[in-house]
């Protein structure tokens, strides 16, 4: 007779919390829907367009980045073999051309020795917020509704989020300063804030120059980070581009978070952070943050693939190191996108009539917000696309405290004209439907 | 006047610990040594031989991939496209060749869906750590000497390690359960305990099958997992191999920790864990451990990069699915080597003779572990660098307290047998100049 053995079980509330954070679970929940209705046209997913992917760009990119090495960096071949293929440098290899590209586009001007190539921005969300969460009263603020993600990344990093409000302008400046006494009188450290000036995630809207230095002026006076996510910013409107937080910065407030996901292609997973802080590690002796984060990177993901980093460096290298250059055809797209969905929603609710039917009008980016005369929920969600073919995101998704609200993300990046005309026929539908 | 304003400063010990965490300085220290010495012959870095880089195989790796996705999945052009530029499946892509080779290579059964492919193992090591470690008391145990990295991963976690004696055998098991029982004592939950049964690092150590079914039973008993990483199992002797723990376990208590970056090669980033354990998540549903290390992962990095995931599924394709086959010429530069390196030992430090001076013979694998009658730090390891142009790791590393011993690993992985033979004259003047 065989012996019994105990099978291994767990309990999930066994696991850490991050194991049950609603964001995946939402994130989850909306992947099963689309999975389940292919046919739906869907506002929901925040993918880049994929009609300019190509496989034998990816092998040329590899490629330049390669002679690169051998031409212009002087390395012998096997110096390049195994900057390509060895462990390498932390830090990552494509830190240089990150930097030229930085003050090419965004006129921003750093020392590459404070840039860590990551795995996707989101690594490098993660590095941050994991560095900067001593203890439990190490807390971080962020704008709700916001990346589902960067909640996520606080939750594994065991870091609270304190929410401060948006507004029209982006971010209710008056709430954060309210959230900031209070988390200080509570005992708190607020240690940074994170936003996304440029085409918001989920609202799509940007901040003014004005707000952005009076955000930089109170990060100031009450001495946190300001954490600036910008992975839409070179998707930009007719009227031009606005300067980002960390170019308008002259005391090393901001920690810049870069993104290749939307000008490069989300399966390179290559992101970054500009990190110029000094850190003190006693006595006279400062190290820069990058380096912080370096370390611990190097307990985490040991370096960013440097054949993924050499196919980024490759498309960059190809465009004189502007992405800004390299994003022409990708910014026509989505431009020409949104142009498209705000008229078609002018058309299908105008003004006046019922049912009472607003969104907001971003100037560029991925994203614009859907104001209903109902409130919408997952259960709707499947309605929608069980009965009317046409998917959307919940807005309670980025408030991530599961309530329902009246509001709910359109996202017109990876869609063709046709489909969005099609798809804005089929929501019109679902929202007359619900407005009785 | 200009404003006066503050800049950003920050303070070391106000960042999390584990940026201060004292193996990654150690292998900074290293680092920088073999920098500053560019000409000394290291035994010291734990890299894969490097002769058979070639950046053709790498593109050849992907077309097979890709063109694996047009015939055998049945994709068509878009498909293919989105599968390998686009956001993609959180566990993976090449889940399906990752059990396949598990099935051929190590006798391993287990569904794909258990799988999740990592960016490397160390980002393997960090979700199955985070996703164990709910409270303060829940600890690890591991095997001291140990992988630096492993540690790093749990500072990173906020989870204490447990350290468990070695021996000859590979773990004390009696060790083991002592500590055990002093954790549960103490109120600690051991959840896990982390073992390389097969040529460890730093030792070169295997268990024997008699250890390894002994440690799966107290496992059983004492209600926790192991966590088998296995970089080096397929770098065996011309005696053979063993089973590996994961093979031999009947009752998922092996969380099994898998590795590209020797077989394959450590730029491309890519690792796997196997969790097919199941977790209740209420009432009478279960779900994949994995599918728990999935959501973590979703906030962590989102996906590994499926290009890089391509390039190690090209490989595998082009093998018959079989790493044991794809790793037959490195297979033997390390059997060449690690005989070279006995041989080596043997005749400058003859039995019976002065300084006494003794070593592990491990039968395959990239490391073994010198004895000799003085104890070593970085201040000797910067001197034997400087003065004698050859470069080891002091033991101390691996149990990462700092403490000297009169150990020290030999990597020979990376040496040609010329560099083996001219760094043994160096390190055995050096060891004869201290052993006084």
């Amino acid at each position: 007779m065989a012996a019994i053995r105990s099978e291994m079980s767990l309990e999930l509330l066994a696991l850490h919390a991050s194991a049950s954070f609603p964001g995946a679970n939402s994130m989850n929940f909306l992947n099963e829907v689309a999975n389940h209705f292919p046919d739906a046209i869907s506002f929901a997913a925040g993918r880049p367009f994929e009609g300019f992917f190509d496989i034998q760009s990816v092998h040329g990119y590899l490629a330049t980045y390669r002679e690169h090495l051998l031409t212009k960096s002087g390395y012998d071949e096997a110096t390049v073999l195994r900057t390509l293929m060895q462990y390498g440098r932390t830090k990552g290899i494509i830190h240089d051309l990150i930097a030229a590209h930085l003050d090419i586009d965004e006129n921003i001007t750093v020392d590459p020795e404070s840039i860590v190539v990551t795995v996707g921005c989101q690594e490098a969300m993660f590095l941050t917020l994991r560095a900067l969460r001593r203890t439990a009263d190490d807390v971080v603020l962020a704008v709700l509704p916001g990346y589902v993600g960067f909640a996520g990344a606080a939750q594994l990093a065991d870091m609270t989020v304190l929410g401060v409000k948006d507004s029209t302008a982006g971010i209710d400046l008056d709430d954060l300063l309210v959230v900031l006494d209070r988390a200080e009188a509570a005992g708190r450290k607020p240690r940074a804030c994170y936003v996304t000036p440029d085409f918001a995630n989920p609202t799509g809207i940007s901040f003014s120059v004005q707000t952005r230095n009076q955000l930089l002026r109170i990060a100031e006076e009450h001495d946190f980070l300001i954490l600036e996510d910008n992975p839409y910013g070179m998707f930009y409107g007719d009227n031009g581009y606005l300067p980002t937080l960390k170019a308008l910065d002259r005391t090393q407030r901001v920690v810049y978070l870069g993104s290749f996901a939307k000008t490069g292609f989300p399966g390179a997973r290559v992101g970054y952070v500009v990190a110029d802080q000094r850190v003190h590690t006693g006595g006279e002796h400062t190290e820069l943050l990058a380096d912080q984060l370096a370390k611990i990177k190097s307990m985490l993901t040991v370096n960013t693939s440097p054949i993924a980093q050499a196919i980024i460096g490759g498309k960059l290298l190809q465009n004189g190191g502007s992405v800004r250059l390299a994003s022409v055809r990708e910014r026509q797209i989505y431009q020409n996108n949104l142009h498209r969905i705000l008229t078609g929603l002018a058309t299908r609710f105008p003004p006046g009539t019922v049912p009472s039917v607003s969104w907001n009008t971003p100037t560029g980016g991925f994203f614009l917000v859907l104001t209903v005369p109902f409130t919408v929920d997952d259960d709707l969600l499947t309605i929608s696309a069980l009965e009317h073919g046409v998917l959307w995101t919940p807005l309670h998704y980025f408030y991530g405290d599961g309530l329902p609200r009246n509001r709910l993300r359109l996202s017109f990046s990876h869609l063709t004209p046709d489909e969005i005309d099609t798809g804005l026929d089929r929501l019109a539908a679902f929202v007359r439907k619900y407005s009785v």
